[in-house]
Parts: structure tokens; sequence; C-alpha cells
């Protein structure tokens, strides 16, 4: 009889598929239950009263006390109507560019003809307020800033309240692209006078990709009503105005809305400040377990929402993340564009806690070493297991 | 001892929630459970295979050869891809404006500053094709015909195969809206030669709201590569291009996809001749319980989509909505805008049989009783047994 660690082990039987992708997260069981049920008409009493409850709700999490709109799109569908609603032919913007999502800002402006000041910070690096500073004084007229709360594609956090800081004692508007970091990392947007806020369904909300969400303060709705740029689907006052009445100009993806309903209940059970703590903590854990490892972390400034690691020149990242699907059933995102294949992202985001971490973090020591790159093994979870003690009596 | 049938009923202990709305329409239990699966990341290779099976089966659907582009958007979002992404400023168009859809490609034109012929149709007729020839032998310089196949607010069907017959020995295209009729009513997209048919996933194609569908042919693709209006979030090339390798430009509503391969695998596992043949049977059922319980049935040419029936103008349609919803589980559409409590709309869409629709007009010809309409009792029911019943040996 051959010993049990003799046995070639089969990895597949038992395997269990676990996202740490920026987007789509996990969904909690009630809320993919809640999409089995047979679907309801979008104009029924209950669906007004899913749709405003759902609204209600995400004002905890957007940390406002604006309503909130939405769409049925992907977060780029609330991106684009960013601009189509503020801004007209002729307008000037600065658009914050360090990554994937901050050359979105750009494309999306660009193709409604508006000219762009770009800053291009160098990928994974942050921008510095006084860079925007000095160009907002030297071009006044600009009519909005657009900015990244956390570039998804470096995972690097940008200083929000700093930018806002700038364009609430201008006539500017502030931009914000919160789309995967909302409920991760914070942004007050009431309290630090953000004007724009958008974000969508499948990265801290825990629930499918297919709603869109965009939230505006007075200031940014003032501004809209000049707007001359063409928009009829991604129109934000008429989904606002529907949305007060628990009502849609277009069918919604209201299965969509049932499971957000779901998890936007487990979401305002706890106070949105402890939500972005958790989030907090498992980041920290991450990145002390990454540099137990002796890996570097690719983003200077490293956002709640996920970790960036670049990889030694030796990995072929793409194969690595494939490794890690095929063989041991969790999923990372790889890098994009010009980072394809140099670095790997951890999300931990979202329905989400402290074992899956630990698991993120073992099953990416085993890959290292499977590969053939030697890392400690054991370390970067005893590095996590070290963050994550809790002191007798810690809740 | 009570009788039976003495006793009060309580007709909501056991309540069973039946939609026949035209949209979103039920959706079968495997597509359902498909979504309380745990969900998949939009990269991996199985969503790669995924969305190429389900863009290659909707080309049966579509019945064309013509590449099959989505979008995560309702409907509309593909309406005003199709305008946006054809379009050009300065363009003119035909407009067929015969109920509340063919208002929205008036709107989104006229958003667009495209200059609009307008066709406007008395609600619940359908265009005389003669009229669109004469208005395109007078501006032969008309970049497009914007038509619809089934307008929903009517239940009027529109003779696309004519209107194709004008456009294609004509530099006109035909943009056709088949968002609620695909499946239902016959569209032979390349026999007939229409050059843009849109689409979404709630109807026909009996998945959950949130998917759109393009196809468009040479003529149109041509014509997309010289279009100047502005687009992003619901650019036809970026989509179409992605597609083709089984991929997406920005998140897709991956849930609402999996639930559309489960659909498309019931609807092709039958040529769509038997499906627009059972949509028809049940169309023509429907139509004959309505004359049989003496009710004037709305659309002058019905589609095989839905049937919608002018209500006696002592009858407060929308009481008669809510009733039907809150004490038999049964939601028709009602009228939409200027038809508002005057008509019900009774769709017969989808995962839909005999059975359905029997209990459909059982239930119609009840409450109508209910609201002290005096109808013969069964006789709707029986007229429609008389069109289901079969002959010895049918299939």
């Amino acid at each position: 009889m051959r010993s049990a660690l003799s046995h070639a082990p089969n990895l597949l039987s038992m395997k269990k598929e676990l996202l740490f992708t920026p987007g789509p997260t996990p969904i909690p069981p009630e809320a993919l239950l809640a999409m089995a049920q047979p679907i309801d008409y979008h104009r029924s009493d209950t669906a007004v009263t899913l749709i405003k409850d759902v609204l209600e709700k995400l004002k905890h999490v957007f940390q406002t006390e604006n309503d909130i709109l939405f769409l049925t799109s992907s977060g780029t569908g609330a991106m684009e109507g960013a601009v189509a609603n503020l801004l007209s032919r002729e307008d000037k913007v600065i658009v914050i560019q360090s990554g994937k999502f901050g050359e979105r800002w750009n494309d999306i402006c660009t193709a409604y003809g508006v000219e762009v000041i770009l800053i291009d910070v160098t990928w994974g690096d942050s921008v510095e307020p006084q860079i925007v500073e000095a160009l907002l004084t030297e071009h006044p007229d600009v009519k909005a800033v657009f900015a990244t709360l956390c570039e998804t594609s470096t995972g690097a956090l940008h200083d929000i309240e700093a930018l806002a800081g700038l364009t609430r004692v201008r006539p500017t508007l502030l931009v914000v692209d919160a789309v995967s970091a909302l409920a991760a990392d914070d942004l007050q947007m009431d309290n630090w006078g953000v004007d724009v806020v958008v974000s969508c369904s499948q990265k801290g909300l825990m629930t499918p990709p297919g709603l869109a969400f965009a939230a505006l303060n007075q200031r940014a709705w003032d501004t809209v009503k000049c707007s001359n740029l063409p928009k009829y689907y991604l129109d934000f006052r008429k989904a606002h105005q529907s949305g007060l009445e628990g009502s849609v100009p277009y069918t919604p993806a209201i299965t969509l809305l049932t499971a957000l309903q779901c998890a936007l209940n487990r979401i305002c059970a706890e106070d949105i400040r402890d939500t972005i703590a958790r989030h907090s903590r498992l980041a920290i854990a991450t990145r002390s377990a990454v540099k137990a490892l002796g890996l570097p972390l690719f983003a200077i400034s490293p956002a709640n929402t996920l970790t960036s690691i670049r990889l030694p020149t030796e990995i072929d990242g793409k194969a690595f993340i494939n490794l890690m699907r095929d063989r041991y059933g969790i999923t990372y995102a790889g890098g994009q564009s010009q980072l394809s294949g140099k670095i790997v992202r951890i999300a931990h985001l979202g329905w989400m806690n402290e074992n899956d971490v630990i698991v993120a973090i073992s099953a990416f020591e085993r890959g290292l070493v499977e590969i053939g790159y030697e890392v400690p093994l054991g370390a970067g979870v005893t590095a996590a297991q070290e963050v994550f003690k809790c002191s007798r009596g810690e809740k």
C-alpha cells in the first residue's frame, strides 16, 4: 500500500473555483439564489420598492446624501455618462492618467471632441496634487478634473481628498472613477466635496456585472443642465428622475437589482468605516505576505482594493496565471496593456474574508515553488497570520 | 360543515406569479439555476468559449450569416448604437413611428442632431410600404430607414420584407428594431436583405434583461467606417472585434450570458421556422379567444409577439391590471403613453406554451367578470382549445 504522500495528488477532483479578480468578485449565496427566483416585471409595485430601496442603500456606500442614479451597463457606461452629461463641445478638462482606467477617461473625452489636458503619471505611481493645482491655476477655465480612486490596472490609490480640496474652491468639477474601489477605499463624497462619483456592481458591491451608478452633487447637476453633448441611453437626468420614483426609462437588469439588494443588506449592516477597515486589514495582510516572500509591490501607494505584485523577469506571468487557475482553482488577474505578463493582481474585495486571503497567499506560494521560483514556503501565510491574529477580547 | 364552494377562497395561499409581459418574459429553470452558480471571470478561457458559443448560436435566431455583436445594456442601448455608429452629422433619415418604440428611434436621432423625415402612423396601425417608397424616391439621399418589426406598445407587426425590398435596391440602409419580436415574428435578415437588426435578451430569448444585440451586413459595416457621431461604450466596431475573439471591450454581464447560453440551447434545438410557428399558434389562439369574448383587438396587423386588446371604456385598465396581478398572480402589460389604461397587452413570448396561454385567457375571463364586465365565461378558453387541438398523429 502506497503512503498518502507518495500518491500523485489529483488537485482537480474537489476543485473549488475562487476568484481574486478585481471584478467580478464573489457573490454571496443569498444573492445568487435571489437571481434564481422567477423573474419579475420591472414596472410592478414590487420593482418600484426594490429600486427605491437599492438607491437609498447605495447612499450609505457612496457616503453621500446626494441621490444615486443607475444604468444597465458596465462601469464604463457611467464614465461615459459623466462626460456626455457634464460637458459641452469646446470644453477643456484635465485627465489624470496613471493606468488603463485613467486612459479610459482620456479616450472617452477625446471621442466626444473635448480638449484634454493630460497628466501622464508613471504606471504604478499616483498623481501629485501639486501638479493638478499648478494646471488649475494655469487653466482656470477647466470645466472638470477626471480622476481615479483606485487605478485597477496598477493597484495605485489616488489622494482624492487632496484633489477635492483643490476643486471645491474653484468652479472646476471633480469627477471620480470609483469603479473598483467603492466600499474598499475611503471616498467621502460629501465631506470631501467630490462632485461626481461613478461606480458599478461587480466590485465592492459583490453583485454580478451589468449595473453602473453615479452620484452628482448640486454643482454637478447645475452643469448637466448646460451640457450640449449628445446622449440618450446614458442620459443622467432621465435616469435620476425615474429613479426617484422607483422607475426606469428603459428595461433594467432586474435580476441584478435583486442580487444587489441582498448584497447591500450585508454591507449596510455595518458602518461604512468598518467595511473600509476590513478591506484595509485584508490589504495589509496581503502586502505583508508579499514582502515576506521577497517580492516587490508594484504600486507606490497601494489601494485596499487589490495588491499588485511585480513578478521576477524569469517568470512568465501569463503562464503563472493560467497554472493557478487550472491547477489550484485560483483566479488572480494578470497585468493589462504594457504590464501584460509582468504583474499579478490579487483582489481582496467585496465578499472576502481573512480565510480567503490566507488561501490566496498560500496558493501563490505553492504556485511560485511549482514553477521553480524559490520562495520561503509558509512565510507569506505566517506574515498574514501575524496581521490577522486577534488580541484576546478583540472583536 | 360548510361545503367547499361556500367557503371564501383564499387565492393568495398558493399564488404563482406568471408573467405575460412583453419583456421580461419567463426564464427557463436551467437558466435561472445557471445564474445561481458561482460567478466566473470574464477573461477566462471558459468565458471565451461561452461568448463565442452564444454569438454563434444567435445567428440562428437572427437568421443571418452576419456576425452578432453584444452590449451590456437594454435594447435601447443597441438602438442608440445603431444611430451613433451608422450616421454622421447632417445625415437625413426616415423614421417610421407607429407607437412608443418608433418614437424612440425619432428621439434618438433627434438627440444626435440628425435630420428626421417622420412617418407618423396611427397607433395600432402599420406603415404602408408605398408611403416609404414615395419618400425614398423624393429623398434619394436618405441614409437609413428606421423601422420596427413589432411595435410593442400596440402589438402591430410591420412588413419588413416589403421595406427591405425598397431599401436593398437603393443606397439606403434598413435598420430594424426587433427588440420584442425576434424569434416570435419572422425576420429573415439575409434572405430579405435587412441591413441592421437590433434586439435584446429579455424577450424571445427568454433571458433576464441586460444584454443587447446587433447584426450588421457588409453594407452597414461600410457605412459605420464613415460615421462621425461620438460613441464610446456603444461602439459597434469595438464590440464586434472583441466578440470575434470571445472577448469584450468592457466587463460584460457574464451571469446573463450564462443564462442566455441555456436559453439558446433550447431555441437552437428546433428549426427557427418551428419557433416562429409555435409563437404564431399561441398568438392565433389568443386572438381567437379575445374575439370569442367579444372584445376588439387593438392592432390592425397583429404580431405573434403579443396581443393587444382594446378595453371597453367602462373598464379602468390600470385597476384591471393591478387586480389581475394582486389577486390572480397574472401580470399582463397595460397601455403606454396615450394608451395608458385603454388597452391590455398579453404577451405569448419566449418560454411559453399552450398551457400558459390557456391560463392567461381563463384568468382574463374571470377577471373581467369579477370587475363586473360580463363576458361568456369559458368562451375564450374554448376558442383557444379549438386552435390548440391536435389531429390524431399530429406532432
